[in-house]
């Protein structure tokens, strides 16, 4: 049977790769994925490594499948955690519509630490009462979508993280989102924006959602946006840590 | 400056504990958390273990933070990851009600994998797009609140991923949030159960909302529930794995 992996490296730091990712990559032949996130694991094993741009997941995945079948043990790997807006989606899409010999695959997803747990744990805890994660990509489903979403986040009080708030084809997502949830929400509500968490240049901003500034933002941050309910709690120094309560009110 | 971790220590398995959380554990003097969780990682230091049952959390952060004041070097620990539904949250709040001196601690969040990853990591990839964590516990808020949080989140076609479908003192969320989606969703929509993931006895159940049955559930289940996308793509032998694909078609 072949047998294939996919596995999230986590956020950035090695520190936040688990133990089971690692092992993992002892065990492989060939690993596939996006040449930076490979760049980070490439001295953790004898496997070939094969980069590819972001862009066309499910022709990796493809091709990750083909290798296997012919014998390798094969890694897909993700930054942050694979099922999330990573490669597991796409490798499944890939053998629900490739040949029944891939449904014999042995496949082991390796969960990973995704993005936003890491920025959350920066940020104080944002994320304490209930969430939503979603993609502000609009490459794979229409605005209409998200706008839907985004508004029936913004009805259920859920704290919201974007993932992919932007790219250069797609630099006007984010200020659409934040004009279409001024709609809903009030103006005091918090923002954040966490750049390149875990790594060299991290960096955090807190803002409010009648303050904030998409331009802000690049494809390596992400923005959490605070439920009614989430406070800030001031520091000396003039910082402060944002945290969203277990408890929440009759409304 | 006292100093004070907030650890998440994984789903279960310690192949998921992040060589950042075991590094924090070899440095610390004192660990509060749930008798449990305090079992699993007991051997990872020189510590003393303080165990307390499941509820008065804040009470648990208050007394961590006096030991920090004290000199103490303090972990309070949660499985899976402490921002969501654990002792982060909990935390904050301790702080920002209490002493202004426990504003000047130190405070350092060590993110986790959070159990809806492993639970996702062995059903394939049922997270691969827009998703909703929440907690139907209704210890800290009213079941209104929890219904209308599951209605935006099947207004909005979210993937759901439901903690704490039950207790011993609450015995009949589950069936009560199933009774509210079947109101909103398509009785085909795809529901999973996942129990006890990454220990000795985990077991998964595949179902559908027309189909689920809440006495399935226990205390260490985690409850998730399909988009109208979320598809099942069928394995020899029985088996299937549970994904969500990357796209979204118009609606």
């Amino acid at each position: 049977m072949s047998r294939l992996y996919v596995i999230g490296i986590g956020p950035g730091s090695l520190d936040l790769l688990t133990p089971e990712a690692r092992e993992a990559l002892g065990a492989v032949t060939d690993v596939y994925g996006y040449g930076p996130y490979l760049k980070r694991i490439q001295h953790m094993g004898a496997f070939a490594c094969h980069a590819s741009d972001n862009g066309d997941e499910v022709a990796r995945a493809r091709q990750a499948l083909a290798v296997a079948e012919e014998g390798g043990v094969v890694a897909l790997i993700s930054g942050g955690d694979a099922g999330i807006f990573g490669m597991a989606s796409a490798l499944f899409e890939a053998i629900e519509t490739g040949p029944a010999s891939w449904r014999e695959t042995d496949v082991k997803v390796v969960p990973g630490v995704t993005a936003v747990l890491a920025a959350a744990s920066r940020l104080g805890a944002p994320l304490g009462n209930d969430f939503v994660v979603m993609s502000l990509s609009d490459n794979l489903k229409p605005w209409a979508v998200i706008e839907k979403r985004l508004i029936a986040a913004a009805q259920g009080d859920f704290v919201m993280a974007l993932y992919n708030p932007k790219s250069r084809a797609r630099p006007d997502q984010l200020a659409s989102a934040f004009d279409c949830l001024r709609k809903i929400l009030p103006p005091e509500t918090e923002v954040a924006f966490a750049h390149h968490v875990t790594r060299p240049n991290e960096h955090l901003e807190l803002s409010t959602l009648a303050a904030c500034k998409a331009h802000r933002a690049d494809m390596a941050t992400l923005i959490l946006i605070g439920a009614r309910s989430t406070r800030r709690v001031t520091r000396p120094g003039g910082r402060a840590w944002l945290y969203t309560p277990r408890s929440v009110a009759e409304t």
